[in-house]
């Protein structure tokens, strides 16, 4: 394995230059941190879930963000009418399987969203991702449980499989599709003590992918944006709280500068 | 066009005194945040949507805030329970056309509102309340789109036909009733870059309107508080999540001396 | 009443060694902070709320948090399952009776929960709680009203005759059941100017309750390491918006020391 270089910051220019519609049905927990996490980049986030409304939503957005977090069967019907809206007018869907492996009802539903519509990238922690790739973990609520696999080999599996792209998130983050894999080594533990981290990474992918068609470049360069100005909150920190309120401004003011500098990816 | 003064810093007075219960169906993604900015000003806000007390929390309630934001069906028709309930009690509802020109189902539904409950002040950004006073308009998703018509004029024209008060917000904020109008040229451009602040605005405009009859002088009196508390908060923030702490804490110390001086109101 | 020790800090660093996962079925208001507080314990949140997923749920689950804020009839069937669910495996169930005595489907669904499910902690202000005890008080929405009654005797009657620990929060908070009561005297004025401090004070006892049989045990010394952060807070903080910061991360940094010389707690 060996670090390469990505043009993750060209590709937040672009989002700050066509202000790309990033449409998204995901969870009430965190709705208003993944909404403005895209205002810090430039983005234009929409969420919307009447079944009446979601087919003309997508049809106007550049991506579509599907987040399974507090799912109801109703809202995950109206995922599917969002989703088929978005197959057809060609723009990316991304999933996030939150909290799979925790329920049965997660579990299924997530597998009808993949079975039914064209999901084109999986993403997930390790014990939710690894579930969707068949394996017997249970996730605790929504936070990742320790699976024993190889993690670069289960997300190529499912990639290949689905034929998608897959993004595990983690200390390190596997992004991987049938031809290559990115590990992204950004980001600061200070992530895992504030809600909605993960949450609001989908939602970065989603705004990355409106902009560049090689999907899992797109998702590398979202994860790499997002955890570099992470690193520089978690530099000035005391706590979350005061963490998380840097990572915004952090991102709103990230350069290319700075990430061609300190971009950590792999290949 | 000449400068006014109006006594924006005395109803903030009053409702610091009172403590108006502003009750609201709104949406989703920033219903924290509008329940926050009016704790900052010393009203009582109540986020209540089930169709069988909608009706009961509107009679303790000195005003009522409706926002389409994340609609769906049964929450427009809980809507209208609320606003006949409010109509019977004789206190002011305001409407936020969230979204309106972004699809179908939003455009259908805020007529709904409009033709079978008594809306006392619209308000919306320039694409939204364009579309509703019958522009052919694209707003992208819940962000205006750019208007080429006199914004005063379909301001007024709209209050007009609706016997309302309309409030258009942007770089200038219109709000104009059969008799008059009003320009405010306070706030920040940073305004615009982070979620909920259109939102935001709305309820303020629900508080103010609580204890002013004259719901136009009310509505420029919120967005003059509002916006004063912005200035002051872009004057210290190098990013939109810092702005948004100091647009609240400011808002929570703002006084009557301040806002004399401050405001920047056009007639 | 004399001046007593709790062991809040060993409960404090109890949550942090073994992560419970507290469950939820919570309001839209203040969802995100009720997850975020207990993040900052080392907690582990989850939200979840479908009827076909709120049993399995709770079953993985160390306690459930329930909170009528922004009840539904729906809602309240989820809530009622959940409690079941809880109730068969054994772990404490919390309601915060969030805008009881505002409207009469607060009022009928409480109650319904509380005759039922079995109930192990009821906690609301002093309104609300009083009404759910039999009283004829009409709360301001989900603000306190003036109650005149002697709320420690009121407390005691309504844990006797529900047989569960209740909690009244205010200016001093009141925990009490069948045999003993506590009074915390720690808070800050400032946790009054911020929505949601109720909704994280009851999950803050959800998380407590996971780790110590002695349900008021529990309760009080939640409320303790709260209102302990909540005074650090507040000592440093100019309005509500960086109070509320700084309250997530003094309890993030909270240690047993701080906590055994800061503690007001009387019996």
């Amino acid at each position: 394995m060996k670090k390469i270089k990505i043009n993750a910051g060209g590709l937040l220019e672009k989002i700050r230059e066509t202000k790309p519609l990033v449409h998204h049905l995901t969870n009430w927990v965190t709705i208003y941190d993944c909404a403005n996490i895209l205002k810090m980049i430039g983005a234009s986030p929409v969420m919307a879930h009447a079944k009446e409304e979601v087919r003309d939503m997508a049809q106007i957005a550049s991506s579509l963000v599907l987040n399974i977090g507090t799912l109801t069967v109703d809202f995950v019907e109206a995922m599917k009418l969002a989703a088929e809206s978005a197959n057809k007018k060609g723009i990316p869907v991304v999933l996030d399987v939150c909290g799979a492996g925790a329920t049965r009802l997660r579990d299924d539903k997530a597998f009808e969203l993949l079975n039914e519509t064209r999901i084109d990238i999986i993403k997930g922690n390790a014990s939710e991702v690894a579930r969707i790739a068949g394996e017997k973990v249970q996730t605790k609520g929504v936070d990742a449980a320790a699976v024993k696999k190889d993690l670069i080999q289960l997300a190529k599996k499912l990639a290949e499989e689905r034929n998608c792209t897959v993004v595990i998130t983690g200390k390190e983050d596997i992004v991987a599709d049938e031809d290559k894999y990115y590990l992204v080594k950004n980001g600061d533990v200070m992530m895992t003590h504030v809600v909605g981290t993960g949450c609001m990474a989908t939602s970065m992918i989603g705004a990355f992918a409106a902009v560049e068609k090689d999907l899992s470049l797109a998702a590398a360069s979202a994860l790499v944006c997002y955890e570099i100005a992470a690193e520089l909150a978690a530099k000035k920190a005391k706590g979350p709280a005061k963490f998380k309120e840097l990572l915004f401004d952090h991102l709103y003011n990230l350069n290319k500068e700075v990430i061609d500098k300190g971009q950590e990816v792999y290949q």
